[in-house]
């Protein structure tokens, strides 16, 4: 039986590998929408509006949030960055699972508004792997690489308001345990309110 | 990384299938163990001390309630029913789940008194096929069918307090997805308590 699209909300450190880990979700399973957000900063080499970003100017970022039509949004770096509600909205009505990614505070003003979505913390397997893997990139400073880590120690904090920990330790594993994490909460009684109508109907009328 | 053993709870109408799929659970799938009941009423022919129940006088199922020595328990037809704690504990903590059969307030019960058990319920795909084995049995009269379909009309009313609906139409559809939610609950940040302690120690570090 095909329940309500679910919202998944994930968030970890940099350098975990939260973005392979739902292009590959996406990519193997189907049934699941990419989020896109909404951002105001400009559009970098290769980007494409409506597939990396939704790229909106300043005014029109500003319209969006007076109309309540993004779900939450920041501002980081001085520019705008946020989740548009119609296609989150759209989606799950159409019984897709929507999956975006999300630091802490944007994860919470979700759930706040969509008390059953469903929210993952992604974790390398230990400090030592998450400095190797931003070592590994190639493309950060010493410094910047030591920002991240004492970000990723704040960010630590949060772990417990999540519904779920994922350890990212081999891709092929994790992204398993992410679509059965998500498999599992299709089965909440929240999410299967139409059979339990009918069932409860059906033993009505003995 | 291994995580705390989980208590799995199930409930379910008459005629679900509950004995079944988690006989197959436990032998299809390892580290899990099966909770065996204390009771009052006589063994049945075939029946063993320590496999179906742990079979108790009056006297020492009241001893028991008495020291607290029982998760919940019951009267039911002026026998007790109920649920040994050491052996519920020693699995979890061995790191085993432990999976019981029992009504819904004995599972409330115990959702109080562990409130990261994980209660589910298992359901028919429709009251007609509950129909269909119960008289498929062949052991029962008509009228005790009619009781067990009111008793279900009853049950069904509980569903929304379960963490998760299980519609058992296949047993091997249905043991797969048992089997996954309990893996997907191991991944709630309050069973892994360990390894967010170590992060963050390892994370603090820096």
């Amino acid at each position: 039986m095909k329940t309500k699209g679910i919202l998944i909300v994930v968030s970890g450190f940099s350098g975990a590998g939260k973005g392979t880990l739902m292009k590959k979700l996406v990519e193997d399973y189907e049934g699941y929408s990419l989020s896109i957000s909404a951002t105001t900063r400009s559009p970098r080499p290769g980007e494409e509006n409506g597939r990396e970003y939704f790229f909106l100017t300043k005014e029109e970022f500003e319209k969006r949030i007076a109309d309540n039509a993004l779900i939450e949004h920041a501002q980081y770096c001085g520019n705008y960055y946020g989740t548009p509600r119609d296609y989150v909205e759209e989606q799950m009505t159409l019984g897709h699972d929507v999956i975006l990614e999300i630091e802490i505070q944007g994860a919470l003003a979700i759930k706040k508004q969509y008390p059953d979505a469903v929210l993952l913390f992604v974790a390398p397997p230990s400090a030592a792997e998450l400095r190797r893997r931003l070592m590994g990139r190639g493309t950060e400073t010493a410094e910047v690489i030591d920002k991240r880590l004492r970000r990723a120690a704040e960010e630590a904090q949060g772990i417990e308001e999540y519904d779920y920990l994922l350890i990212n330790d081999d891709l092929e594993t994790c992204v398993k345990e992410l679509h059965a994490i998500i498999d599992a909460a299709h089965h909440a009684p929240v999410r299967n309110e139409e059979f339990i109508e009918k069932i409860r109907q059906e033993l009505g009328g003995n």
